[in-house]
């Protein structure tokens, strides 16, 4: 894999003056569930390694333990080439606004420098990032919330961040990510998928079935078995299935026939 | 707009033996910050009003105020027309799996339905949903997380779900573009698909048959009715298809009773 390759211990998660140490615990925890671990702290207003931040982190304690703590966001974002400020909607200047998905799909690009080092910076819980702060940000973002009620937790907000980032790295080129097998229904299966030919002797065996139980009349068909195959067809039966529900069909006939 | 427009509203959370009020109140600021309201809690191990889950959810009181409380997931999921329960990768019997952003996407065409309604279920704290649990839901969903960390917190989850949700919504094409009777196959439908309730139903008639053939003996139940339910909730069924089946089921019942 080359230096240049998207890793995720290249993204910085910054927090300015944050108060509360159960939100820099969730954070750590956020981090950690999505595969980062670089961690940065400016002029905290709360206690970083507390039994509250512990136990929210709930096991991600080593992302605290790691967090550089700053003075200044000068500080923090020192060896940074972008960073990326949330950020409300609306601000006097303008500002280039980019959408979650959105950085996650920058990051690929970004991180094919070496010397890549990407941040995303998060406010104070009550007042966000101010104006000085925001405008040291290459980018903006905004994370889409109801307009009626926008104010995300702070581990919440750097969660859905932390998200879009793994989605993208995840769907990168090039990083050695598990892709799961195309199995049709998203993940791999226990059982080949049935092919057309177990498939018409399925349907054989279900109608003279359905005619035994007195179910059917063929000379009355309506759309019965039209209906009975698009059913089955859709679900792509696997051939497990297909043997169970031909088991059924057996035992049923058994029945029928008075054993 | 017309009733089968996508809307927010019809997207129910429900979180099943919850032991943390905090994470309640959690779940209550992540569903109105995006936009949901409709929250259900199945046998709850904690309070649901008190001052820990008021404080979490931080304005968002209403959504506490208007949960409806259930003694079981069925009760929670009467009235959906699919489920879809939150899980880790790997279970003995595999079950179609979405990632996050194909739930929310799968919703514009689901929500095109009149009496769509779609629950999102989420799983204890400590040991998720049981296997009988997640065999009432038609998918699961499975959040990408680092394979040494990966126990998200119950309402860090619900956040990045319900963002999914709202990027849909907010990406859903105008109302003109959505057709009333347009179903999750693609094509104009002829039947309403059938809830959560009637498939039920349809499972229990469905076992209480196979014992009465002897096909199923449930003092060795082996996997037959899971992977019987697998199939059948894979394959989302209309209430006609629910009625023809089950129609086969009381024509099969009557021959074991040798009528």
């Amino acid at each position: 894999m080359p230096a240049s390759a998207f890793s995720l211990d290249r993204l910085r998660i910054v927090l300015v003056g944050t108060s509360h140490p159960g939100n820099i615990g969730g954070v750590a925890r956020a981090m950690k569930n999505m595969g980062l671990s670089d961690l940065a702290l400016v002029a905290p207003r709360c206690e970083v390694h507390c039994s509250e931040s512990i136990s929210r982190a709930s096991g991600a304690d080593e992302i605290l333990a790691k967090a550089q703590v700053h003075d200044t966001l000068d500080a923090a974002l020192g060896d940074t080439t972008l960073a990326v400020g949330a950020s409300a909607r609306s601000r006097t200047l303008p500002w280039p606004m980019l959408t979650p998905r959105q950085v996650g799909d920058s990051l690929s690009t970004e991180m094919a420098h070496d010397a890549a080092r990407v941040a995303l910076v998060f406010g104070r819980e009550d007042t966000g990032l101010t104006n000085a702060e925001l405008q040291r940000c290459h980018r903006h973002v905004h994370i889409p919330t109801n307009p009626e009620f926008s104010s995300l937790n702070l581990a919440a907000a750097v969660q859905v961040l932390a998200y879009e980032c793994r989605q993208a790295w995840l769907a990168a080129p090039g990083t050695e990510n598990v892709h799961e097998d195309d199995a049709p229904f998203g993940v791999e299966w226990d059982s080949p998928l049935a092919d057309h030919a177990d498939l018409e002797r399925f349907f054989e065996h279900l109608e003279r079935t359905l005619v035994a139980i007195e179910f059917h009349d063929p000379d009355n068909p309506r759309q019965l078995m039209a209906r009975l195959r698009r059913l089955y067809l859709r679900v792509r039966p696997d051939r497990m299935e297909i043997n169970i529900l031909r088991g059924i069909l057996t035992a049923m006939e058994k029945r029928a026939r008075g054993h």
